[in-house]
């Protein structure tokens, strides 16, 4: 029977030398951004405690952490007790199987690690992170087990200068990216925090907030039954409705709506510093829209939040981010403010490849590439490729001495070469080489030394 | 009670930013070597079938593998299991909890990818792989349960030539580091198996070269141990002791000793022509040697094999690799040879700390510094760092508005910034900045237009 070549993992992908250079490419334009800003690096390992990450992320989070195995003789740790031990459940008796796993965001493993050097770091610390993260979801368009995230993070500062910053990034990378369309959704949890208070429902925050988040998905009348769903009453949920139907109020109306509420009245007026701010950049291209209906999964924002998408793309959204006051109390730090923005690099990906934002040629082969006339030319040949590759240049020649020339060529366009090399006995002769560009087909005779002296 | 702060798990570590500067730095050194070479890039996922892993590293290996749980209810599957089935095994039976595991180096994932597009590829086929890869080994100084490979492989053709283009790689990543001194160690898996047959121990190849492996280690008298242990006879072990205690012969000595051993020969042989072709190269500046006990523990190699080492470092090998033929078979394509190479990025980074081979530097802050005088100079602050990053330079600015400057420059200086600019109301008043060098202390008033242009 043939042996079966195996894949990789259920939702998890190679990545080959077109979409590397793609991926090499984008990811270098973010970076590049990152770093004018003021960002530094940092990079944590793929696993966690396993204590370090559950509880952070709800329990539908917590049921997505892909845990590792215990080294060693794992099964005697529970023998005896997966039969006995009442109601053993999976979930909660994990840690006798494992101690370690996989990480699931960004953020968690960063606000443990400024917890833990929290003495050595100047504050406000800037980072920034891109690594993957794995999330044991059922893999579909656009959603994968593994998958990049590329975030930038401010630490302990509560100005609003910062969500300035973040939101002056998301310009540079997408006019950088090439998404000039690209449309910034804002809101401020403490606007959501007034309404629920105006609406008598401050002790249901949470919910409320989930069930808007799904607005996008599932319209207003899936979120009201899954309010009914919650518990919400019918009289709470129609209050919901009536503010929350005008999605994108401006300003001034959003003002008046929440007059009297004083957390509310906060959040707008933090919102309008924001946008003024960065109005006055002198470079703010992208368009900003308010958003009530913008609340984003993760519970611990506390003030702005906000999330890119570009228009008619089909896609939601491809970068997001929010200031959360306190998310390093879960490691010991209490009473630090911080906020961050992560770029979704797989969507971005995808919707770059969709609207051929790549420049072309990424992925073009060497810059020269010599064929082989035989064994007695390789003493010549090798010396000229190393002095072409000590200026910088991608060179390489076809290995074996002794094949025809035509399969010489079809591989060197094969591995889209932009120019083949030729020395043969009549060019080793004078001293020449013959040199054809492989785009346009054009052959030129040079001396050896003119040759690299311009290469 | 206090919290504890968590920190990484054991044998992997968080990279700050002054790491992360000196590792960006040193695998972009050797990432432009592999580009100028023509190799082009891959990645693979994290994780890999856990089929895939099994059998391809010794039993040795297989218990450093880290295996990920399978998500959901992984209890279920074995529950009345446990304590059933007879000799349960947590090596033999880790399925029944696992069907992935994390990588354990970058060769056998390659193989999977190669053998799974065998037909979309052009060979021979070049790639580079720099990713992380997982073993659950003691952690130890210099060896790390996650750490970095740099792998750059040639499959799809026999051709000496590309064990001289390792060679050359070789020699230009090891010179752009700054480790002139390094030793590329060579032997030939031919001559090993050649010696084996001249002393009658051809059936036991793998145990020898093991052995022979250690002798860095243990010494030629461990070395006879292992061997005796191992079942060979004392006779055998004199004659492999002869043999091998004359650890770097010359090329022309070793071609005596293994006279009318064809196999051995031909090792010799192979090793001659890519010494010579090398030394042709123009450019090689290493230093090459001989050594016939070097044998390199992963039993798929079956030509050259290559090992660098840095001489009185107290490191072993920092890179290493071979001609392998075949390793795909394992994975259904048959009969296709391969050379490779693999750097050891963390033993590296830490020959680089210890050689203080690093720029200075490196880590630097923030090109540009603005001090912020008050919220009424903001709109005037924020156009100009951003036309300064547009320039491409790296600038930053303090965020509170009311902070005392003494508490601004010490931020400054904490973070390295390299200029600190200052926009008071005179400076605001003649359309002016003052512009501290933090380095040499001077200080320039300057036209705003005049320092955006000049910066």
């Amino acid at each position: 029977m043939a042996q079966v070549t195996p894949t990789p993992p259920k939702g998890m992908r190679d990545f080959g030398p077109t979409e590397m250079a793609r991926r090499q490419y984008m990811f270098g334009c973010i970076k590049t951004q990152f770093k004018r800003f003021g960002f530094q690096p940092l990079e944590t390992p793929a696993m966690e405690k396993l204590e370090t990450l559950t509880g952070k992320y709800g329990e539908e989070g917590d049921r997505l952490i892909f845990k590792v195995l215990n080294s060693g003789d794992f099964f005697r740790s529970i023998k005896g007790k997966v039969d006995q031990i009442e109601g053993l459940d999976s979930r909660k008796h994990a840690s006798l199987l494992s101690e370690k796993a996989l990480k699931y965001d960004l953020t968690v493993p960063f606000a443990r690690y400024v917890s833990q050097h929290r003495h050595a770091l100047p504050l406000p610390f800037r980072r920034y992170q891109m690594q993957p993260v794995w999330r044991a979801d059922n893999p579909q368009k656009g959603r994968y087990r593994e998958f990049y995230q590329c975030d930038a993070d401010i630490i302990g500062s509560d100005s609003l200068n910062h969500e300035v910053e973040l939101l002056l990034l998301f310009n540079e990378v997408f006019l950088s990216l090439g998404f000039p369309q690209a449309i910034v959704r804002l809101n401020n949890r403490k606007i959501l925090a007034g309404i629920a208070e105006m609406l008598g429902v401050s002790d249901r925050l949470i919910p409320m907030t989930m069930a808007l988040d799904k607005k996008d998905k599932i319209g207003m009348d899936g979120v009201a039954k899954e309010l009914e769903e919650r518990g919400f009453s019918s009289t709470e949920i129609e209050g919901i409705r009536d503010i929350f139907s005008q999605t994108s109020p401006d300003l001034q109306t959003l003002k008046t709506l929440v007059a009297g509420h004083s957390t509310a009245t906060k959040g707008v007026e933090e919102l309008a510093q924001i946008l003024r701010s960065v109005g006055e950049s002198g470079v703010w291209e992208l368009k900003a829209e308010l958003d009530i209906t913008l609340a984003r999964g993760l519970d611990y924002y506390t003030g702005a939040i906000m999330e890119v998408v570009i228009p008619d793309s089909g896609m939601g959204s491809v970068a997001a981010g929010g200031r959360y006051d306190n998310l390093t109390h879960l490691f010991g730090w209490e009473g630090v403010s911080g906020v961050g923005i992560s770029f979704g690099a797989d969507r971005l990906y995808d919707l770059m490849l969709q609207y051929q934002l790549f420049p072309e040629n990424l992925d073009a082969g060497p810059d020269y590439f010599f064929l082989q006339f035989g064994e007695e030319f390789f003493p010549t040949l090798l010396p000229l490729v190393m002095q072409l590759r000590r200026k910088g240049l991608q060179v390489g020649f076809y290995p074996e001495a002794h094949t025809k020339m035509a399969k010489q060529m079809k591989y060197a366009d094969a591995i889209r070469a932009q120019r083949v090399v030729m020395l043969g006995p009549e060019e080793l002769a004078h001293q020449q080489v013959k040199v054809k560009d492989m785009v346009t087909g054009a052959e030129q005779v040079v001396d050896v030394k003119t040759f690299i002296d311009h290469a």
